[in-house]
């Protein structure tokens, strides 16, 4: 166990800021790390429509305070800009009002990021904001420095009244209007519209606001797979305990825990001066009281959602290091060891120190394998013989190295060559590999077995792996998909990548995909496959950015290694799982049907696994609710060489 | 009028051929110009699933005849051929059907291809036809010469059998089962799914097929926005006359004329050698006896789907013969003479010779609205001092030559300069102006009058024109969303474009979107604009690829020059539509809620008009059903230069 958490706590305050300098300088006093503030003074209201003030800062009256105030390196760190929400309605029907709106968000913009604010905090959308996503949009193409934060509650202020008489459950049977009450009043529907007119971009963020009410477990679980930089916590959402401090509901809590697990900054708003202190050191309190990250968690921080491209073990040759991490896996090699001592138990062959138990470890790499095979016959009591078949040069002498190492000569004999090329006389009784990539599959396991098989006793030679199963499941993440389009072009957005997905929304459980057997006895044998599935997705709506790809691996009857969910091998880390993005995202919704009992989303999609004699590749498309184009055409992003 | 067809007559006969060297001479013989007959022999049917049957033409027994047969020219351009239909399911849920029926396809695809047929025709894809979409949509990266065609039937093969038994209309209430029976038995969109998979391959079309029950006449405009490359007649679909030739319907005869406006080859199907003649016979004679081209639609023709970037008329000079082309137009300048004789009757002024009426032709080009000006004061008997301002100085060297020999110099004066930069004493009582583009402001008409108008009389000044407003609706058309995709970059794909829409379909009639009047005396002018619409489409289902864009403009009082639909000033050319893509196709569908009165497709669309110091551009999305991203954000790539 490591005793650190994830990530440093930053804490802000929002203030109406009379005096900057001072209330920074007393933020800082109470340990707050910045302070989130207007950018002009709240009772300033410009009109546009007079000749005499232009759309620049040539008022006679200054709109805001002097930038020379603070130094620079305060305005940098200490200060997110709020811009003005009195009178402001980027959509109003009315243009005069709708044109000061534009033109004074537009100016406020322009002050924050001539004071290089990190980041400015945008008022509430609602369903219908397009001409104010429109105009964010634009200043969004001119930002460099500075990020766009959008203020989104949890639960509509709608809602919340609602609550309050008890009124909202099941009483909404105003019949048939079309009117998407529903819809219209979920807040994640407010963002995401914003959002897809902005197209995604990069720097455009949710800031969350608390509420005493929360939305479902499920639509909590929704913004994880969201850009949220900033929660903002009212002081109204707390409670007061019995020695008069403040504190959350468990389920705020929870929640807030799992919100520490991401790169999120806090914010505490509506306390007066002298009550600050006591809301950040309850905060603190409940972050440094999270449990430690583990050893995996530890392991696996630096690579959340950070996109690789597959191995290519077959292309190329592994490189030391890599070995040596994957030989470190504390879950996978025991479970080797299990497979082989379980079948070297049902094997009916009387064997002897002149006529041991054949072994082969094809894919030998720098030997874990050839150990965890021998470790197994001592466990059975067997006599067996090794062959340890490698075509990795360099891994062919760590591996001579370590057999001298271990007294092994009389055991294991090394085969220097492809397992697809070597021709030997010998008929293994058990062929023992280790070639699954993420997606079980991928790394062209079928294509070695199919043609190591042929050293495979007929009949009663037994592979391990026995069989393996891709899973699929469609998932919402701004942040991989953002991740895939910063690359630019179509080979990437056809690209599956290794990850460790964090700042993601699985939508529904994972599902069998492909599944391939060893031996494969068939007279044409066809590793070609094409499956579709259909996934039922709980939440009422989403917007899907791809599939997260999975395996599950049956190494001997009951004895698996998996990464996928629902059975996953606890403490295995030598697989991440695989991400196939959409080139577009797609907006999902139940439709609202009010009176339908069976709404629930039905997304499906289709995957391909292509085999031509060069190469092997997938193509994916969704089917459902929209069909999308199929990806990777003839593998023109993405294959693996065979 | 002009005595010609917009296209050849191209007819062909399908076949199921024994000798294809004789029937092609038969063919030739009854002056039909191709056949089209099956690639393999319909009774030879392959099993790759035997291991003596390779992926490959190693056979023992040749699965068609030879390529020798023929002479390599007749395979090129007087064969389509047709791919087997016996036992082929690319998406039977028996993997062995699967996975022989994609063989037999590639090969004979791959058999086509080495042939050099022009097309193939490929059989009727289902609702659900996923595998063979991927199959085709891999082919269609490879293949370079031949076209793909996919036969689509008019009405469905169940709905033709439902509609002989009475039964079909208004009898559906099998009460909420939910099944899409509407929508998969509609064969648009099996057409509409196949190529949504295929990502709208420009080299993959529809073949209709004609059947005697035709749909709704809204679902048959629906096939004129698709690339439809032929369309079969069978014989089934004829009746016969009263001399016992074969005759088409009227509703037939009627789509029959509408496809002859398209380059669309013809097929008869399922006659017998000796009736052949005669189908041919009747077709042609339809063909022959349209009504002639109009001049306007004949001077269209070489503009039909031609895309050309408007005109930046501020930043550019017009060359000699665009001015050419345009006063030639009939309708534009006696509409204008009619609105100069209106307004010189209307005004409130005692003209004299020493005291006239002003004019001011701002854009005066080479003369024609000068023209349109002295035309209208004879007319309307009055005095008048025309200025014409021009900034092309190349213009101005007609434009003087033309004073002299038309005699006008004791009327006219030349302005050499932009209209937005002279300096004069005299104010107008009219000001004259031909500014317009496609969408109406598009050529900044509004900035250069607003900057004109300082020498327009205060109050009693007129302005012809007096007021404009662009429209806009949404359309289909595969067509002009291949032609802008063609050009591969994000640039093309944001840019509006003039173009004469012709394979296309209008979804909805047009709205008016921008209004601009002059003069306009708003203390602070904004030319900025934005607005929403809804259109409410009557089709169950569309792929929309964009908006096509109108005007309208009020010259004075009741004189309008119009290409907006609704009051088309027939005959005037100078003007052809604009069309506003959309990134993506974006299917539309009206969900068949089968127990909702009111479940047409509701679209929204959204237009910005954006204006800084030196440029005008436009910004467009969708809202609904969809969002899309907003296009061409801060006129990254289309703009108009002030």
């Amino acid at each position: 166990m490591i005793n650190s958490a994830q990530y440093e706590f930053s804490c802000g305050v929002e203030l109406e800021s009379v005096d900057i300098q001072l209330d920074i300088e007393r933020a800082y006093d109470l340990e707050y790390q910045f302070i989130m503030t207007s950018i002009s003074h709240p009772r300033f209201n410009r009109d546009f429509t007079k000749a005499s003030i232009g759309n620049s800062f040539s008022n006679k009256v200054a709109f805001t305070r002097s930038d020379t105030l603070l130094q620079s390196n305060y305005w940098r760190s200490s200060i997110v800009g709020k811009t003005s929400t009195n009178g402001i309605d980027l959509d109003s029907i009315d243009p005069t009002i709708r044109s000061n709106s534009v033109k004074t968000l537009k100016q406020e913009i322009s002050w924050a990021a001539h004071l290089s604010l990190p980041s400015i905090l945008l008022p509430t959308p609602s369903f219908n904001s397009t001409n104010y996503a429109q105009v964010v949009n634009q200043s969004l193409q001119s930002l460099s420095y500075m990020k766009v934060w959008i203020r989104i509650p949890l639960v509509s202020p709608k809602s919340q009244l609602l609550n309050k008489f008890d009124y909202y459950q099941d009483h909404n049977t105003s019949g048939g209007s079309g009117n998407n009450l529903v819809d219209n009043d979920n807040p994640w529907e407010w963002w995401n519209n914003f959002r897809l007119l902005c197209n995604q971009h990069p720097n455009l963020s949710a800031v969350l606001e608390m509420t005493s009410d929360l939305p479902s477990k499920e639509q909590l679980q929704q913004w994880l797979g969201e850009p949220v930089k900033c929660v903002i916590i009212p002081t109204s959402v707390f409670l007061t305990n019995k020695a008069g401090f403040p504190t959350l509901s468990k389920a705020h809590q929870q929640f807030l825990l799992q919100l520490f697990n991401y790169n999120i900054q806090f914010v505490v708003s509506g306390a007066s001066m002298d009550t600050l202190k006591d809301y950040k050191t309850y905060l603190k309190f409940l972050h440094t009281n999270q449990n430690p990250l583990t050893q995996e968690e530890y392991f696996e921080m630096p690579y959340l959602d950070f996109l690789q491209a597959p191995l290519q073990p077959l292309m190329d040759n592994l490189e030391s290091q890599t070995y040596e991490v994957f030989e470190k896996d504390p879950i996978k090699y025991k479970q080797y060891q299990n497979a082989v001592r379980l079948a070297l138990l049902d094997l009916d062959k009387k064997d002897s120190k002149d006529d041991p138990i054949i072994i082969m470890v094809v894919g030998a790499g720098r030997g874990p394998l050839v150990n965890s095979s021998i470790q197994a016959s001592i466990e059975a009591n067997k006599f067996v013989k090794v062959f340890a078949v490698e075509k990795n040069p360099n891994a062919i002498v760590t591996l001579r190295n370590r057999i001298i190492m271990e007294g092994w000569e009389e055991i294991v004999t090394v085969i220097d060559s492809d397992m697809r090329d070597w021709n030997t006389e010998y008929r293994a009784d058990i062929m023992v590999s280790e070639l699954l990539g993420s997606f079980g599959d991928n790394e062209l396991s079928p294509e070695c077995l199919d043609g190591a098989q042929r050293y495979l006793k007929k009949d009663t030679g037994i592979s391990i792996p026995t069989w393996y199963t891709s899973y699929i499941a469609p998932i919402s993440s701004s942040k991989l998909f953002n991740e895939v389009t910063a690359y630019g072009d179509l080979k990437h957005s056809e690209t599956p990548y290794v990850v460790k997905p964090h700042n993601f929304h699985q939508l529904a459980e994972s599902k069998p995909l492909f599944t391939f057997s060893h031996p494969n006895r068939d007279e044409i044998i066809d590793n070609s496959r094409y499956e579709s599935l259909e996934f039922e997705l709980t939440i009422p709506s989403t917007t899907c950015h791809g599939f997260i790809g999975y395996f599950d691996c049956c190494l001997y009857k009951d004895v698996h290694i998996s990464i996928n969910p629902s059975n996953f091998s606890t403490g295995m880390f030598s697989w991440f799982p695989i991400y196939f993005p959409l080139k577009q995202p797609v907006y999902f919704s139940n439709g609202n049907l009010n009176n339908n009992n069976n709404n629930n989303i039905k997304a499906k999609c289709a995957f391909w696994r292509n085999v031509s004699k060069s190469k092997v590749w997938y193509e994916w498309c969704l089917l459902s609710p929209t069909i999308t184009p199929i990806q990777n055409v003839g593998g023109r992003s993405y294959y693996i060489g065979l």
